[in-house]
């Protein structure tokens, strides 16, 4: 039977057709007073989503860009930093590090655990000579979030940067910059903004941008003291991807609209959303007898699931796909057959987390313990009774 | 009255409704097979688009981020290079190699100019040491364009590589690069190939990525060698700009579709029509007895045009646009007010070209000598009895 498609990933996700729609209008020209006033109004709307005074940068790249951007302007060749790493994206921070010629104190722990306040206090003990320290807020890879409340308290105490990937968690989880003392915080457009990947954003505190006075931009292409200039024209330092920006600038009304006129409410609304939705596909894999990978500090746009013994995670995704149109991810290199990945990031409600459930539990090759329709009934009580959301995004 | 908001700018073009409409479809994944078959079909089409035979890079960046990848993939710290520059964005090339630390020797011309064959020649006899001649197809601030035939035909005979900006020119005059012997090729996705910003397009000649083995890139997110690898799999390194390529995927089946199904024919009619469009163009401005500001080699794309004493070309283009509708470009700073740029690149036919050629004669401070109506019958005189073509792009 013709399913929809339905994207579950954690990235790209879901755009709203009202974005959609919003992307086709007739182009416009990105140093003319439309296309100014369009990013005057997303400017507000970004520094009440990053919880900041300062200016959010917008850039015409991938998250991954925007992460090479904070590397490369925070830190100079030589310049020793802390990076924080249980997964793939950890990785990335070690990897733009190391090209960048920087002393790497690397903290490793196995995918799927969370670093804590107390490892990164350790590290900075050992090291005080180091300038930053890079973390994940969300590992995508993982579905762990790392606890940055906590890990920002102890941050604080040191002459250190707090540089954070909130790729998985902007928009989908709280991070507020200037009241939890976040350095530098940055996201993508194609996770929990809803729009289309190739648009990155990024902020930096006070602190984070005196340091990079002091810095020479080693890649021309993400001269961050330029886009500033620029922003506070609203405009970009190159070429504005606008229809990007137009979509996101559709997609933040959406965010910060009213309930009634179809949008979520603004933060409080969006986040408490995101938490039920977590404790729903939590409960509901649990329910069909399956074990959530990340024990305790679960991520809220992403829920990851180990596979029972003899089940590859890839071949379920496939099957899942072609079977009800449903697409989650499988785990990433080196685990891509121990793990699936079903995201509730973006623009998705409880109906298509109800088929995730379904397109997981059809998808298994043999019916797991416990296995019966219960587990969709459990799955909607977790949703329905879901515990007002963690205000520090730490788990209860 | 109001009229409709005509974008004759040098970047961003109008995008054409059925690329508009693709974009809009719901988003996919860009890990699945429904996105690598939209790949496979662009890179068919952009190979034919470069004239090569190599694969052609899609990079989620403006233009800028494609010549910073050229230059920080193909010479290491230290190396020769030799900068063409007669405009705003030969002095870019400059600003990138600076920042990637190479010993830059300058050909410098005064705007307007076109950088000669042998020009380029004396400096490579001067600099037999020197890697890379960098260089703008068409110089998007002047609307000149530099020979690159003819200087192709020099850079063949020494041991550089000829890597050139084609960010006004490709999809707009022909360069094939295999058989001219272009070593790099580069363009944006908001110019001739009628997709909004943040895509963009980079090739390689062979020559050019047997350096490139040699070069360790010195910024993480462009690594050319990495999304080489991933475009053979019909992938992008980092999460791929979707909409973006669907986007270009449809403008691209445009330009190689048949006249009679509503597409350009090919690459011989795409060049045709935007050679008429600057006969046109030209015509019409001489007719009105302003004066081109590009006077031998002038851009198929754009047509620049030398104000009269006392008139300043920003004030002009204001009032274009609030009196017709029709935006075109003032020049780039330094010379912001001497000149005003009529792009006619991508989506563009005559009746948006007479529309602007009306916006300039209207907004005129006063009536040019010669002028009166007779210059939009000369324009079109012009356009339908535009000769055949140059295949070298060199002035007739």
């Amino acid at each position: 039977m013709k399913n929809h498609l339905r994207l579950l990933t954690p990235g790209p996700t879901a755009i709203p057709d009202r974005v959609r729609l919003a992307m086709a209008m007739p182009m416009i020209h990105h140093r003319k007073p439309e296309f100014k006033a369009i990013m005057e109004e997303t400017r507000g709307y970004l520094k009440k989503l990053f919880g900041t005074e300062q200016e959010v940068l917008p850039l015409a790249s991938s998250g991954t860009g925007a992460m090479t951007a904070a590397i490369t302007n925070l830190f100079s060749r030589g310049e020793k930093i802390i990076v924080a790493q249980a997964g793939k994206f950890g990785e990335r921070w070690r990897e733009i590090a190391k090209v960048q010629g920087l002393e790497i104190v690397e903290i490793a722990k196995p995918w799927g655990e969370a670093i804590l306040a107390g490892d990164i206090e350790e590290a900075l003990q050992k090291n005080p000579d180091a300038k930053g320290v890079c973390i994940q807020i969300c590992e995508t890879s993982t579905g762990v979030m790392h606890p940055i409340y906590e890990i920002a308290q102890v941050t604080k105490k040191y002459d250190v940067l707090l540089v954070t990937d909130g790729i998985s968690s902007v928009g989908i989880s709280p991070a507020p910059m200037d009241e939890w003392g976040i350095d530098a915080l940055l996201t993508g457009s194609q996770k929990g903004l809803m729009v289309p990947a190739g648009l990155s954003l990024l902020a930096f505190s006070e602190k984070a941008w005196k340091k990079a006075e002091k810095v020479e931009p080693s890649c021309f292409y993400f001269n961050l003291k330029a886009e500033l200039k620029n922003v506070l024209k609203n405009q970009t330092n190159f070429s504005s991807p606008v229809s990007l920006i137009v979509g996101l600038r559709e997609a933040l009304t959406m965010i910060f609209e009213d309930v009634k006129d179809g949008g979520y409410g603004g933060l409080d609304g969006l986040y408490q959303k995101h938490y039920a939705l977590a404790q729903m596909t939590r409960a509901g894999i649990k329910a069909m007898g399956l074990e959530p990978f990340a024990k305790t500090h679960y991520a809220w746009g992403l829920t990851s699931v180990a596979m029972p013994k003899g089940v590859a995670g890839s071949e379920l995704v496939s099957l899942a796909a072609k079977e009800t149109g449903v697409v989650i991810a499988a785990g990433q290199e080196p685990m891509k057959d121990e793990l699936i990945r079903l995201a509730h990031m973006g623009y998705v409600d409880f109906g298509d987390m109800l088929a995730g459930l379904y397109a997981v539990a059809k998808s298994l090759p043999e019916k797991p313990q416990n296995f019966d329709n219960a587990y969709m009934s459990i799955a909607m009580q977790a949703y329905e009774n879901a515990p007002r959301y963690p205000k520090t995004a730490l788990p209860n």
